[in-house]
């Protein structure tokens, strides 16, 4: 099998149509996007774990129990989110609209929305936005999507496959939106994945389920999880192409690149952020204590800003390691920045502090924990945290 | 029983010397405190939580198991924390240069140290500066006790009540260095509290434990838990009141009100904050959801920055409630700001926003979020979040 990676975003496969205007919710700002697949395609979704959940994650997930979708309409500027019964109305309202103006069954169109909580949409301006909107979507609309469901992002986040293999040609396309580092309140993390690749609901959910454990699931900005983050996938089979044999393991492997190449730009994009760092838990008592210890890290208001200050401060590492929940024994913690190890034995090697600030240096780099307990492993991508805030704790060991 | 406020600091009570000093650690400021009580003292602590405890932790918890302690030696600039056998050997050092030079028994001395973790102490420095120290203690020098013990620290915190009963006066006395927003890494809290009372170990421990739980406890800078945590309590007897009947609840009372004063002085030296603010939750299925939910939103980003910009911004409370962990039906949800009711059955009122807004620009407020679903109940302090990057998210919405 071959990957390539392509334009066009999610119309890059066979058979979607997208678009993006501005309908009113945002100033003179794009605000409401719209992906159709012109036949009925399998679907499958993850939603938030947050027990306040917004309208149009109510809605989305009852909608996708069938498997199966023709259109997703959503908005940004607003989340819907803790609007009672008048939300839920509305989030079917949007529902309703984009079925009718794009003609298929209300059943099979999903909704999603970002931006602030607690304030009513204003309906008539995004039905009105919708019926313009169904009229004007392309196949050449994946970049102008991506655009209309940005909030506080600071550029479009938009990918896309050719996948070949021995069964034939598939396409698959991705965009996102993502939590900047100071507005995660509004910027809910949303993303959309195309393929026309022919596949069944399950098998579909499965693959979807296990890229966001590896991309979505592994990113820090702010810690906090919110009411309307979602991740949907339409696969229309418009390729011609079974999700079977190298074809279904060329779906997952296009899956997991694309969450993870889209993750990736919203940590990049965390708002002020000026570095990814990989944070790499080994020798765990368990997978779930290494993944306790990777959150717990990649959370750090203090690891994240020893990050932008350029410090190998690895003291800051061990504080949030000792109260993440995670078993650990000092003097067999091992750490590593980059490929440069600082401490050894649970003891600072005062000599890497040098080598260890120079790759701090560097746009991306791993930092690698061994506990020397166990077999258990996690990693996370974290963000730097910046600004004045920061300036004050970066300077702090210079 | 009355309590009266009085001057003085750890050192009000009778029976105790106190005084601070530049030993070295730090360039030309204070960086070694020495408290010591002129007779046996009776002596419980509380320590962190973290797994990673630093030396000094180690060697006091274990001393501290004798229920009794004749002086403590405290250094700031260094927290000898991941410091192997060779901090471990330093601790034990301050621990018997102190005994020496107070000629008292090493097993009766307690140690402490906070600031920068991974770096060796200058224990030369340090053993001299005992000597010196020793030599200059006076009944007198509670505050400048207190100065010494600060790293991040605005101002120094310290208090002393007059307690008087029917049994009897009897005097207490506080003082704490905080956790600073920016440098909590180095900015452990500590608290270090005396009384004059007579009153035996068990009794005085479960006192300390119950103060403990109801100050520091509920208060949130930035979420992590130090390696060096330690809050001690030496009681000398000095006054002849026995601590029993009312004399004893006299104590209670008086340690549950220094260490809540100590603690607000924490919160509010929080680096650059400008306010604090109570975040009450009740209606919760049980106290420990409500502590898990209070602890989540007294922590979250999101809402120290909305607190920061008087923004009643109760979607971000709503959003770290949800993924708390503590049990929500978001239709029984309210919400008030002061005495302002904004959130009604997990609906915002529009019309308080403005008198919410109000309340926000008070230095000191409660938010109250009754959950509607059981008993319990708790509370937590926080401080807003500010700097550059707060300006931004403060400015979200307006």
């Amino acid at each position: 099998m071959e990957l390539e990676k392509i334009d066009g975003g999610v119309t890059a496969p066979k058979g979607f149509l997208a678009g993006g205007m501005a309908c009113g919710i945002k100033k003179d700002l794009p605000d409401l996007g719209l992906l159709s697949s012109t036949k009925e395609a399998r679907a499958a979704g993850v939603f938030t774990t947050n027990l306040v959940k917004a309208a149009p994650v109510l809605v989305s997930s009852q909608q996708i129990i069938r498997g199966k979708a023709r259109a997703i309409i959503a908005n940004s500027g607003n989340a819907n989110a803790c609007t009672g019964e008048e939300g839920l109305k509305d989030a079917w309202t949007m529902v309703e609209s984009t079925a009718k103006a794009l003609e298929v069954p209300p059943e099979e169109v999903l909704v999603c929305s970002t931006g602030v909580i607690g304030e009513p949409l204003p309906i008539e301006a995004i039905q009105k936005g919708i019926e313009s909107l169904a009229a004007n979507i392309s196949p050449q609309g994946g970049e102008t999507f991506a655009r209309a469901i940005m909030t506080t992002d600071s550029f479009p986040k938009s990918t896309a496959l050719e996948v070949t293999t021995s069964q034939g040609t598939f396409r698959m396309g991705g965009a996102a939106k993502g939590a900047g580092m100071i507005h995660p309140s509004m910027a809910t993390m949303l993303a959309f994945i195309t393929t026309d690749l022919e596949i069944e609901a399950p098998a579909l959910r499965e693959a979807l389920k296990k890229a966001v454990d590896l991309s979505f699931n592994r990113i820090s900005v702010d810690g906090d999880t919110s009411t309307n983050d979602t991740v949907l996938i339409l696969a229309n089979g418009s390729s011609g192409v079974k999700g079977q044999g190298e074809a279904l393991q060329a779906l997952k492997e296009g899956l997991k690149k694309i969450c993870q190449e889209l993750a990736h730009m919203i940590v990049r994009d965390g708002e002020g952020a000026t570095k990814v760092v990989k944070i790499l838990v080994k020798g765990a008592p368990s997978d779930r204590e290494a993944e306790m210890a990777a959150r717990r890290m990649a959370n750090s208001l203090l690891v994240k800003t020893a990050l932008h200050g350029e410090d190998p401060n690895w003291g800051r590492l061990a504080a949030a390691l000792g109260s993440s929940g995670c078993r650990v024994e000092p003097e067999r913690l091992q750490i590593w920045i980059g490929e440069v190890q600082i401490v050894k034995g649970g003891m600072g090697l005062p000599q890497a502090e040098d080598p260890a600030h120079q790759v701090m240096r560097k746009r991306e780099y791993t930092i690698t924990l061994d506990l020397g307990l166990g077999p258990g492993e996690y990693w996370m991508w974290t963000c730097d945290l910046t600004y004045e805030y920061v300036r004050i704790n970066a300077e702090y060991r210079s």
